[in-house]
């Protein structure tokens, strides 16, 4: 990591925890080994990821439904998708002295940090599932698993979700959840941590006769995940498409191509693409003695093969911050260089549809009672819904704080596209001032025309 | 239990498996210990759910911001809450032979079932925190437990969102997430599990000079509770105030009303709403070492006192569809009884905006091209939101399997509150017929008011 992308993550972990996106995990207590918590703003910009992520891939298809599984299942499960086994282990060697386990590779030198000790055992296999006991008594018979993957729970539901929706093939299963990997070396902030969120989508295809017949699906869902991190602001050219050669590939895969995203701290995945073949779906009817195969109205029943994409919701998150931190040295506000609030203008440039907030609005003084009512009315009228009593239009924040030029700087720093602000000539002539975050210029709107002026460019 | 009850029960879960609501956890593998995962049709109603309470909680208010954090968070946190301790605990005694441990009072005769041993030890306090171990060793160090509830993560970030915030008393902290808690009995469906997700909020409100300080908060979060429960289709008939006594409430807390809701299985807690004082804060404080006192502009720091509004999600869910089940034995489908479907029609009489779908479109006739084409002309006007893109209008079903009949019988099951049907008046003068779910009556309805007619009904 070079300096520079090292002061940019600096910067992104700092803004993280100064705005309330990102906190450290238990912070009050010291943390706990790389774990986060999202802020009031990670929250809205996160949720907002997630729904957008539902609506292009589940209820604006056809051939996709969703679900939400348990992340405490049958140990079974794990047994028959390869998880307890060596697939999902790592290689620790231990002290001899203090039982401390280490990763050999990043041991140097060969002494124990815990206890001195310079033995260690040959490096065994280590299984980074959770484990957990369910029910009042530990031990061996009531271990049960944190998932470690939710793709599981589709496969395990696949027959179910069959039978109730009758879809037919291609279709697809797709969930949001929680996971968790006991990883040896979590890090770089969100972008490795023990627990995190998945967005998977098993795509169920037909038997294929040839090659072509799912590489011709395996293609299609590339476009897919590159449309989608199109509407989530990712730079294109800052991704490339890894081909995990065969000797790297998971043991149930016969293409995957890895996502490599540059983070600041370096390329790194950030989704992935996996054709699964059958494995999931045979070995869960092999380890469960239940029919899990496909029963096409004319032909043979089968096992469907399955085409995976995968999205992490936290690296998501992370990748959409460090497209969208901008800083703007040359940019003053209103016109005036602002001593006070540093040398260069900080904004996120986030797609504005995912910003915590769509909309700010300020009274122009806070302290002027004809401002303040007219601010609130015109806020409520951004707000809230009158069609639609239960949904919001759009988030919007009010600032009635310090001047507007530290409003101005606090809305951009949290990727606000639109600053509303309500002035002396609101009460003559109706119209507000709109400034826009990107370019920070301003242009005036009359107040009946502002929901739609709005619109048109959050959507757009 | 009584029959009637017991059968009503029967059928919700009967009908929550047979279209896709919710089914068993791990159900291949036979299952896990009452553990449930949602289907296709039971994550659009679970989510719809958590959606409108967000909204109403969080986004549509003020004084209310969001958060999410981990599920495994620093042990230290559980020492402070209470919840290692026997404040979170069950009695059990154990087999002296086997070691299985039971309830005592549902052991009868006192035999154990597991080895027919009669001998027991004392009933001994079985904590019910999920632990698991972080790192690569297992050990006392290494013990970390899954969070028993939501409400702690917004305590020990209560500092971080007050400074990133400057929100001022009152304001409260919302947050959506999983809590996993050991039962030993768990049951009755989705209504007690061992992982269930909660809705929880911390309001912070000013130390309390006299006792209607924090009263007048009280009285006002449980107003709010009534309205959500009449937002979400629960009649407040059903839904009695328990005030618990003085010997039954948490360590913490100095009021608790518990909403206790009749469910079909009896009177059981839907909601709680709790005043905790200012033991959270106090006990973050004391065993953190950070001070976690609000300052404000004038006056001595203090800790702020909280009252506590609880809702399940999974509970809110079940409530939900034991109101929305209805049979109704007099009404026929197209004004002919059809024999194939049953004496009754069943339908889920479920709030439009809660329901997985808010319309069908039929193509009345699917082997007529023109018909079918107009029909996805209808379905993609309804579903996709042309003014904002990445949004549907609504969820919208398309069937065109079977007939007429059987398709209204598969909606009303699942609470779809109004289906459009295509047929040949439609290519001809542009109508279309809209079916009601409630009352099966029929109207006809110009294409381009469609919407509009639809919108206003599903959101009134």
């Amino acid at each position: 990591m070079n300096k520079e992308n090292n002061n940019l993550m600096e910067k992104i972990v700092s803004l993280c925890k100064r705005r309330g996106f990102v906190f450290p995990g238990s912070d009050i207590y010291g943390g706990l080994a790389n774990s986060w918590d999202y802020g009031p703003l990670g929250v809205e910009l996160k949720n907002n990821i997630k729904k957008l992520w539902w609506q292009k891939f589940v209820t604006q298809r056809d051939d996709m439904v969703g679900m939400d599984g348990a992340i405490i299942m049958n140990p079974k499960v794990w047994e028959a998708s390869g998880h307890t086994g060596a697939g999902f282990a790592e290689m620790l060697i231990e002290c001899k002295k203090c039982h401390q386990r280490y990763r050999e590779d990043i041991l140097e030198p060969k002494v124990c940090p815990a206890c001195k000790s310079k033995e260690f055992t040959e490096p065994k296999s280590f299984n980074i599932l959770f484990k957990t006991f369910i029910g009042p008594v530990e031990g061996d018979k009531s271990i049960v698993y944190l998932r470690g993957e939710t793709a599981q729970a589709m496969f395990v539901n696949f027959k179910n979700i069959l039978d109730t929706t009758r879809k037919t093939l291609p279709f697809g299963i797709a969930q949001i959840g929680k996971a968790f990997r006991n990883e040896i070396t979590p890090g770089n902030f969100i972008f490795r941590t023990r627990e995190f969120e998945q967005m998977e989508i098993e795509y169920f295809i037909d038997e294929p006769k040839k090659d072509s017949d799912w590489q011709k699906h395996f293609e299609y869902w590339m476009k897919q995940v590159k449309d989608w991190m199109k509407m989530i602001g990712i730079n294109e050219k800052k991704v490339e498409d890894f081909e995990v050669p065969d000797s790297e590939r998971a043991h149930y895969s016969k293409r995957t191509v890895d996502f490599m995203y540059e983070f600041p701290f370096g390329k790194k995945e950030l989704y992935g693409l996996a054709y699964r073949t059958d494995f999931d779906l045979k070995n869960h009817e092999k380890f469960s003695g239940k029919d899990l195969k496909y029963r096409p109205q004319e032909g043979q029943p089968f096992w469907p093969h399955v085409v995976e994409p995968s999205f992490g919701v936290d690296r998501s998150f992370l990748a959409v911050l460090c497209e969208a931190y901008q800083e703007d040295p040359s940019t003053s506000f209103n016109g005036v260089q602002d001593k006070s609030l540093g040398a260069s203008r900080v904004y996120l440039k986030l797609k504005p549809y995912l910003a915590p907030y769509q909309a700010a609005v300020f009274p122009l003084l806070a302290n002027k009672p004809q401002l303040v009512q007219k601010a609130r009315e015109v806020y409520q009228i951004l707000k809230l819904n009158n069609q639609q009593p239960t949904t919001n239009n759009f988030n919007v924040s009010w600032d009635e704080r310090g001047n507007i030029g530290k409003r101005y700087y606090a809305q951009d720093e949290i990727g606000t596209p639109y600053c509303v602000t309500i002035d002396f000539d609101t009460l003559q002539d109706d119209t507000v001032t709109v400034r826009d975050r990107d370019t920070a210029k301003q242009v005036r709107v009359r107040v009946q025309e502002l929901k739609d002026f709005l619109s048109k460019r959050i959507w757009s």
